[in-house]
């Protein structure tokens, strides 16, 4: 398959670089455009008040990979690639694999998920995958996974355009329970901001956050939330949506005065 | 009501002080808390990397509204006001008015949104606000709407913790044909990228794009669009939600052979 990467942890990351180079080695062609430096929490940005640049890197992949660095955001990349970088569009756009889980309402802000929010929105189906730590090292497991996943989409298509978030836990091969599909849990955070004062006197915060165990308010469901089947060593599959609209919104303001005036 | 207010266009913007000033006047406690410098299109990006500090400013606001600048982005103001700079929870989190609509999949990288966003997912009810016009002047009709809005959730609240999207049409109040619910609707653009050359031969791309017909896949739907209401001189009330899971997508990969292997 034709893949374009991306990620937000930069084009130097160790994440990309094995997923990359195992998809590679596996037989794709295997582009990818990166963030020239981290771009984590970045969220859906796009840079529109400066130019952007993209140069070729030929460093630390895989010869028969295309590498770009770009100075622009996850999104940008993405948007880049389709618009001016490639000569023909992908079949899937990848994202990661991202160093830490990309979970809960914290995908909000998650460069990777957006990364590849940009292919389906310009109509390309899309997978983000993350490694549920911050510090592991060992990326084969995931690779592993990427590699099935795409032999699985080789012989049984996505149905429809598609986004899929994966989170692979950080543990041993041996050790990885099964694969199951998912929703989008809740992760909250307390003290978020710890307060300081810098050398002349000003006071400045950090954003910290300690993270409060998750409470879902749809408990009864039989899906697992990724949030909880990835603490039970599950790899997760949720497939994710742009459409923000909510239905239920929709129909409890329907009988609001304001809106039957006339 | 207890408000606080954010944008992403930054403290100095107009639309901000046209909302803070008109309904500080109408009797409300506002408390604005804005971005010192221009943000739009960064999405739900945080500021995790850097200090963050915020400035009381005095300067175009009424003097009964305590205003902060800050050094982060839209859902950084949120996050802080909320979390170290007000004493005590606000009724509602209110974003904007911003120049220029957030209508369709452009809401995925509205600042606006975000910040309006960051409300919901603390738990606090949030309206974001557009005038959808990057150069109308006239933020009155829109300044007037969000008096009416809350004087209608002031007698009849909202039904559970929300976020309203809402786009006011760039016309006089006298052209405004009526106050709608609308769904998030597309919007797709062509030519996305302009590639040049700098004085030093070296290729650099903007960011610029042909906005295309908008491609409605749920035309039987009776609810508008929001696109196609704000067009029509509709002020449009979309609600949203933070949960990107895809129920559709759910169903489609139930069967999927990777997830049945035991």
């Amino acid at each position: 398959m034709k893949l374009l990467i991306s990620n937000d942890d930069g084009i130097l990351s160790l994440g990309v670089r094995s997923l990359a180079n195992g998809l590679a080695a596996a037989g794709h062609e295997v582009t990818v455009v990166c963030p020239d430096r981290e771009r984590s929490a970045t969220g859906h940005s796009l840079t529109l008040h400066d130019p952007i640049r993209a140069e070729m890197v030929e460093s630390h992949f895989d010869p028969t990979i295309k590498a770009w660095a770009c100075s622009g955001t996850p999104s940008d990349c993405v948007k880049l690639a389709l618009g001016a970088l490639l000569d023909s569009p992908p079949d899937l756009v990848l994202s990661g694999i991202n160093h830490g889980s990309n979970i809960g309402t914290d995908i909000l802000y998650s460069g990777t998920v957006s990364a590849a929010m940009e292919g389906i929105i310009e109509g390309i189906s899309a997978i983000a995958f993350s490694l549920a730590s911050f510090s592991a090292r060992d990326f084969q497991p995931a690779v592993r996974f990427a590699y099935d996943l795409l032999e699985q989409i080789a012989v049984q298509p996505l149905p429809e355009v598609m986004l899929l978030n994966v989170n692979i836990p950080p543990v041993p091969q041996s050790e990885i329970v099964g694969i199951t599909l998912a929703r989008q849990g809740v992760r909250r955070y307390t003290d978020l901001f710890q307060k300081r004062v810098d050398p002349r006197g000003k006071t400045y915060y950090w954003l910290a956050g300690e993270l409060l165990q998750e409470v879902d308010k749809d408990a009864n469901n039989p899906l697992p939330t990724d949030v909880r089947a990835i603490q039970q060593n599950y790899i997760t599959i949720t497939p994710l949506q742009y459409n923000l609209t909510c239905a239920i919104g929709l129909e409890s303001l329907a009988s609001w005065k304001l809106l039957n005036r006339g």
